[in-house]
């Protein structure tokens, strides 16, 4: 039974305090962390090591989904500590939606000591093969004198353009073993920039006559592109259109109004009809959501050429700029967002109303986060003309990542105030981040839809054909017996929280949710 | 852009019908469901076939934790329905745990049609890679027409001993295209008998007269291999003992009660000191949960020889028997669990006291889940001599087990009461379960240890040699800023509570909970 057993290190720095150190050198100072056992040295090494803010969350899917608002908002990786195969298992469904939105991100995920994995102990699994789906770079660390520069690597890695997830596995021996200090993180190549054939293609669509879509997506989509995108519109009559989800759009008066592709497949096809040319500015073909009897795949109209100017990965600026130029677009002109509704007094609690509300009491500089579904469909529209702010959707479709993304947002964003658009089912995956929020006095406000029902399969029930549906099939997307009561959820995770079922009584929680330090959650009753 | 696009089937069964019924036809009669756009044929089909239970959840760790807790009570797989990779990911963790247990499950995993996968629509990913680490049978169903059979291949690969996790990934399109019936259920194999020389090897360790330890697991644990094992040990002086972590064991009055190998290591070490042979009976060897630096991964002592009676896949009660009757074993005696404690009436609301009162009320039938981790070290021992019972616990160390096991215990055990010992931060994990308690209206009693902390984590911290902790890493294990209110989580989600700081108060709202039918919560303030 003669076998290597690690002895701690004794000396100035262990593996764990190498890799902190090198993470923090690197411009990683956030980690939202959910520790187990094998990751008890990198915990302790955090106090002996200054400039890593740790965030501690109930939840693994609340600290991958914490790191992705956190890097949409920060536009640098933060990091997580995740307890070996279970634990990352439960951080990857954000992680699925995190690589959608390419947002760069670290995962640290601690495993068993390298000369104990053989023998199988109950939290064994084969992690790598966990993790891979999700990431774009894998390593497990094999010493401790390597894992500084392992981690060097995970962050290059991460911020290599469009921004990728790397997780890191990191066995216990090679955090309590002598490590080797502090790594220097490699260079991180620039953009690629844009072929000039593509800026010539594209040039030549929106010189032909015909209807041209510049369709937007990643950097193209959040501020400074959509300027230059304006540009060429107004030369051309090209029309710009955002991609369905987005990871992030800088927006709100004074800003080039965008609105997204629909995600009903039928307005979807209605939006793209009549279009030639369809040109990707970071943006990815337009597909349905998913498949449906009958519908195509493919949104793009019959004969309609789709051209690709610049990939998520390229330069998008450089390289609108560079059409811009081509077209001889003219400068920027004042962007036209219209009037900003005034607050409805009176009226049904709707759609309609809330949006004009939401658009009304967004504070200059808020963070919104929208997982609000089937009830926030209206409310991009409604908010166009809103004080300048910034919007993070759900990319990837996995439902769950609002309360945690707004998390992370907060972290990244002192002085801004959050405010989450929160569908009720989808905010029950994750509900627990709430408690990260009171934890670290976050700026939050989270708004939930209780419509008490996963309301958008209702209607998906409808478009993949299923015909009348029974009571089983009704029951599955029904949330109301029992109703969740989400102003004691809120309590029990240690929110302040108000029920409102009236226009004034959510007109005025939402504003005092808005003035109001620390986190707030409105329950709307629908 | 020509494609393939399905057309419903309007034909008398469709593909999802086929498996459905297929289910059914198999023995799978409870479906724990979190359902997308992507498995609505299948949710609509479950109105058309008679026979499936249909149970909702809140998140997918909730239905995997529940068809685990099904199947170690039914002795009979449960099905999952879950929303491809993402919704698979999230119940990984689960899956993990009842992988450990050796528990018989079939996932059904919906994915988009196999027309529309190559287009990467945001919820694509790679779901076959992320079943397989915790799956031993994975299978993509490639077209409605075959896809009953392939739904009657994971039964069989479910039921194959000693009980597999089957995952079967179910296209959209192979759901509502025409299907062909209901497939028989392959036949299954019976499990293997353990060699004769197994038993010649057992039989000599034990006539050796040098200290022998039987280390039961599996079927060899539950209940009628204990009584063989005690005959064994009348004879032999052999010494029985249970592996740590247990997939079921019934326990109580009247049955052979046994010892678990402790989880801490300096425990379990001292545990097996002085025994030259260890025969693994369903068990595997010993070994530590985690490696700690200094300390073994193998815990048994230098110079013991392991044997192997019979693996967890082998019929462990047919070895036991070949093994009693080689060393010529006396019939059962009667088992001594000795006296049941009385109820406590004064004192502190410590372990000791606790156990005591739950020893005490423990109504015949109970099924107790134990996911109590530190707090609930002595309940084991105190609870030997109470009513007969069904002892169940968390099998792969993935915390997060308790609350959806014990729903899915509930689910397959009417009229029998079941108790869930859950620890404070393992419950936040799934905590969501609960509403399907009420929805269900469960007889469960949640009894939550609230100390507030990740308390197993503070041991550890010192086991594994990182010395003076610091603010920031006692900081990671703690949960008291803000206290966590689990009466008001339990409410939120429809479920009735209590909250204790007493002995008598305990003592009587465990009595409550035992008496009132449904779902209820205690939280017992340590």
């Amino acid at each position: 039974m003669a076998e290597t057993t690690g002895e701690a290190t004794a000396g100035p720095m262990n593996g764990a305090e190498s890799l902190v150190r090198t993470l923090v050198a690197g411009g990683v100072e956030v980690c939202f962390t959910n520790p187990g056992t094998s990751e008890m040295h990198f915990v302790a090494a955090l106090d002996r090591v200054e400039g890593m803010r740790c965030v501690l969350c109930l939840f693994e899917g609340g600290a991958t989904g914490a790191a992705d608002g956190y890097a949409r908002m920060a536009d640098k990786p933060a990091s997580t500590l995740l307890h070996l195969g279970p634990g990352l298992a439960n951080g990857l469904a954000n992680l699925h939606n995190a690589r959608r939105a390419r947002t760069p991100l670290v995962n640290i995920v601690g495993e068993h000591a390298t000369y104990h994995r053989e023998y199988d102990a109950p939290l064994t699994s084969d992690i790598e093969t966990l993790a891979r789906p999700m990431s774009a770079w894998v390593r497990t660390g094999m010493s401790a004198a390597e894992i500084g520069r392992d981690g060097a690597d995970a962050i290059a890695a991460a911020r290599t353009a469009p921004g990728r997830i790397a997780t890191l596995i990191l066995p216990a021996n090679t955090a309590w073993e002598a490590g080797e200090g502090v790594a220097p993180v490699p260079p991180i190549p620039e953009r690629e920039r844009a072929g000039d054939e593509a800026v010539a293609a594209a040039a030549r669509a929106l010189a032909s006559g015909e209807p041209v879509l510049l369709h937007l997506g990643d950097q193209a989509v959040r501020g400074p592109g959509r300027v230059i995108a304006d540009r060429i519109a107004a030369k051309t009559g090209a029309k710009l259109l955002a991609m369905t989800s987005n990871s992030r759009i800088d927006r709100g008066a004074g800003t080039v109004p965008i609105e997204r592709l629909p995600y009903p497949i039928d307005e979807a096809i209605a939006a793209l009809k009549g279009f030639r040319h369809i040109v990707l500015i970071g943006a990815t073909q337009p597909v349905g959501f998913f498949a449906y009897p009958g519908k195509p795949s493919l949104l793009a109209p019959e004969g309609c050429e789709t051209l690709t100017l610049a990939t998520p990965a390229q330069d998008q600026l450089d390289a609108l700029e560079r059409l811009a130029e081509a077209v001889n677009a003219p400068p920027a002109r004042a962007p036209e967002t219209g009037p900003l509704a005034e607050i409805p007094t009176s009226g049904p609690l709707d759609q309609d109303t809330i949006g004009a509300v939401i658009g009304a009491l967004i504070p200059e500089g808020a963070v919104i986060c929208d997982e609000s579904l089937t009830t926030g469909r209206n409310f991009f529209a409604l908010t166009k003309a809103s004080a300048p702010h910034t919007w993070l959707q759900l990319t990837g479709g996995s439902i769950g990542l609002g309360i945690p993304m707004s998390t992370g947002a907060a972290v990244a964003s002192p002085g801004r105030k959050v405010i989450n658009l929160q569908a009720d089912g989808s905010g029950l995956y994750t509900v627990q981040a709430l408690w990260t929020q009171a934890r670290e006095r976050l700026d939050v406000v989270t708004i939930v839809w209780s419509n008490r029902a996963y309301a958008i399969l209702r209607g998906e029930l409808a478009n993949v054909g299923a015909r009348n549906p029974g009571p089983k099939a009704i029951g599955m997307l029904s949330l109301d017996d029992p109703a969740m009561d989400w102003v004691s959820l809120a309590r029990g995770f240690g929110v302040d929280g108000r029920r409102v079922e009236t226009l004034p009584a959510f007109t005025d929680a939402l504003r005092h949710g808005v003035a109001t330090p620390g986190p707030f959650l409105i329950e709307v009753v629908l």
